[in-house]
């Protein structure tokens, strides 16, 4: 299963795929019915960068970054790399040089099941990083992995292509097929906000806006 | 023992609550005997933010954050959310629109043993949270909880209208009726401990300002 | 073994110590053949500070920060703290009153393999720490330890005057005999990265420049 | 706070004891409202046991186990002995000498949130314990705690004298006050639980016995 | 995605499952180019039990056990229950009566990313099971999931009627379409081992059976 | 540093590492002042084994067990092996053709801070194992490493030949020249012991027999 590369597949628009940018993990999380959450130990290496892109997946040796040198050349504008180790690994894959190569490619941020490091050059890069690690440790380049296979990724599954959305809530997959979908119920759920959001700000409550005291109160709940 | 909440709790004066506030976590634990601190793992969503405030308290089941509505009605100037659910849990309970009603209320943050999301917006609304993760995670409102009872949050025990204090070293509870005594302790510590910071920003050495050279001679300490 | 303080220790130069810091962690690591890295659980409690200096190492006991006062009079300028407990601990060894004392002496930053608290003050004050907790946990001072000993922190070995490397990647440990070798192969590297990097940023790939492609499709890697 | 032994705590019959240790943890948790768990990190140092008792609390430094010497002189024939650090720890705080002695006292077990040595003793001499860790790590005695005042131990308030289950599921706290009552609602949860394990052992569904199918077709489940 | 119960799943035959079960896991999973492992979290209740069966999936809300139920009656001879919640969850999801349940329609084992309970009666019951925690903490039964959709279970893709084969090591999918070949390939495998097990037991070297000194020496290991 | 076998170490006598497996891990820890151990989570894959030896000593890449095999080479009788991985891993490097080898070179056990699989061979082997993971997951034979070079194994420094104690308790290390002193203190604190555990079963108190009570009462503990 392992040493193949995948050289030819299908992404979402990129206008699409901004759009679900724009409305960040948690909307579309909601959106498309709380589903595509990876697992809340992927943090962000430095805060407040919000992305979206299209999954140029690895499946590697844990402390083996050969595959992302192979990944780097089937980058496009607009892709996103995406890495998950084939055991659990938090050595650092992936650092400055290869930040600035993926760059060059039109690589928008990486996500890793793993451990990175030069995480203060890449900050100053503008090159986000989603990971479980922060390690200095090196890797080697021995083993073969895959490149663009359906990988499973911080308990979620992800397939090459499928659109990923990153920022500082953590890491969500949207299906490529489901993407417009998704956008356009985040969208509309983003305006829905937006008025609760006035009204909330005013003061009004939530147990008025969202009609709740019936329900509480048939269920018991005693105000004392 | 679920499904209440107690309306009218008795609150500590907003000025020996800001004076905690102003004296901040480590201070104020030492000043009442190293006692009040929650878990360690209680981290702030952004750095800086130092707060204090009257607990209201939130006993939640997991993944459900019906209760938090409830207990946003009963808030007034000067209070935090404080919530603790019944089982161990890292969903995100809490998000923009809960902030943007909370503040509307004068809540001056959130402490929770669980997880929460849209940090992003969080930190621009200038909205402090201490959590034990940061998920984007969505919750449901089905199951009862209860709002102002004791509960038990990240290993501490919170009264409803104890003060709690939250800043960059973690969060530490003040028993509402040792608010006034704590308070004037942690400011003569403070007054105490600028008149040491002036000798040893000087070069002087703690062993000899709190003469610990004999006591370590007698236990034995031995100068190669 | 405890209860003993050695006090002249033999330090690099600073010359070399400051080379060593200007090269950062990842590649001081990768200098000196993937050695020295403490565990990825210490992690700086501000981004963006890189040091380096001479270890002045503490063995203490869990909770029980005393033996840093008798260390503090060991510091030289150019020097680093380091301590590490004898069993697993959180607490807050230090604070900012302790930086003002070592800062005095000339002391750049601290290595823990415990907890920390004032971050804020300590962030204020510009002096780095890297540490396994933050915590408002106060400490005792009942029982003696040793000061600039082997010690074990976070699972790398440090004999006092080794040099230590800190930054947003980690903590990297270089023995002091081996500090000017290492510093000259480091900037080697980086001489090396340079030349790399203007080719990558070009849009030249790593399979090329590091001629990956025969050895890859000898391992039998297949594009589809 | 600190420096405290409460003589002569109150305690529940023992035959309520021991007929809560008959229904075990999961069904004395559940008689009682889903309440009174301990943290799931608690577990036994070997598996099969199940006792009840009163618990006598202990208040204790970490890494010091002075104040367990001063407890066992309040245990009587059925006590419990549960001890919070605190500060987080997991140090060995207990061994066979300690458990000797216990035993000599009536004393049918040891809560611990910090660690215990000792194991293999432990089990060739019938003491339970359920601990956060096992560490040979030895402890000193130089700080006072306190002994049977109300304490937050692995996230669950005990008062002195509450009655605490422990088996293989983890631990559980039934108040004093309340013990007689849970006891005959425990009890009566097993009776029905009788008629309904014989009914789902001969092949009938929960699906049917519980009347589940049109609340689940109401809420839209669709079978394919 | 949520409220779906697929009925009639496809299974590999009956021998193919058991001969899977005898090969145990750490077999099947090198037959298979290792691949198919859970996470090393996921641990057995009890030692010593070595199942196979074909899944029967579950996923089901954080807390939540209702399609345990709904997952029950799809079960047939020689079926595993696997369960994965939609968000992180240690609570006991399962104990004695659901065990009392699933034997009488023929399940071998349960495999949970969760919490389970009841483990004393389980072992009783001689009922294995495979889970991340062990915590009495109840659930409720008031958010629908689905069985027998494709699920993400500790890090893994598990489809329903795959083969799951789970032992001390801990737990290893294999694709429906695949258990044939890797039970020849399991099989072929042990073959191999035992002659080589002989052979080790004499005292010959690995060393030396799998010719490893040359590529050693060419490597440049050097023996003082 | 990497890719040296040193090939005649010394020794301790047999009889001192009997006589120090005969004390255990608690007392020997106690015996050289409370140093030594190995962090906690080194856990013992089944319940009961006590063994010392002396240490050959592994220092391997993640996830390549390729110097296990040159280790096994350089086994005498009364031997333990000991790997430490060079990033942190949990792979499983060891199974029962490795015990089946190692035990027939006089092996008497392995300490790995790493994963290990197979272990349900290995207990009823008798072959036992301490190990950060239990895990399934296999390794590959690419990267040179050491053996019979110092390492760090979880968070202790451990020379070859130096004497490695297991049993429940976790692990300990003594130097190798010190094996024969530390043995003497060892028992004569066992056999004080014996002493002290007559007189505490006969119910006399360590609060006597210690005569603590002066000094608490120095302190100020108060009985209420």
């Amino acid at each position: 299963m392992s040493g193949v590369v995948v050289q030819n597949i299908k992404r979402a628009d990129l206008s699409i795929i901004d759009g679900l940018a724009g409305c960040g993990v948690a909307t579309v999380h909601e959106a498309q019915g709380r589903t595509g959450l990876l697992a809340p130990y992927m943090r962000p290496i430095y805060s407040g960068a919000r992305i979206a892109g299209s999954a140029v997946t690895i499946s590697a040796a844990p402390g083996d970054n050969w595959m992302i040198h192979v990944a780097i050349e089937q980058l496009q504008e607009g892709d996103v790399l995406l890495l998950a180790p084939t055991s659990p690994c938090t050595d650092g894959y992936f650092g400055d040089l290869l930040a600035t190569s993926a760059i060059a490619r039109g690589c928008r941020g990486l996500i890793i099941d793993a451990g990175v490091r030069d995480v203060r050059d890449l900050k100053q890069m503008n090159f986000p990083v989603w990971s479980k690690a922060v390690h200095a440790q090196g890797t080697v380049k021995n083993t073969l992995g895959s490149v663009n296979i359906p990988v499973v990724c911080a308990n979620a599954l992800v397939n090459p292509g499928d659109v990923v959305i990153a920022d500082d809530d953590g890491v969500c997959v949207v299906r490529r097929a489901n993407a417009a979908t998704v956008l356009e119920k985040a969208q509309a759920r983003e305006a829905a906000e937006e008025a609760k959001r006035v009204r909330l700000a005013a003061g009004e409550l939530g147990l008025d806006i969202y009609n709740m005291r019936p329900r509480l109160a048939e269920m018991g709940l005693k105000y004392i």
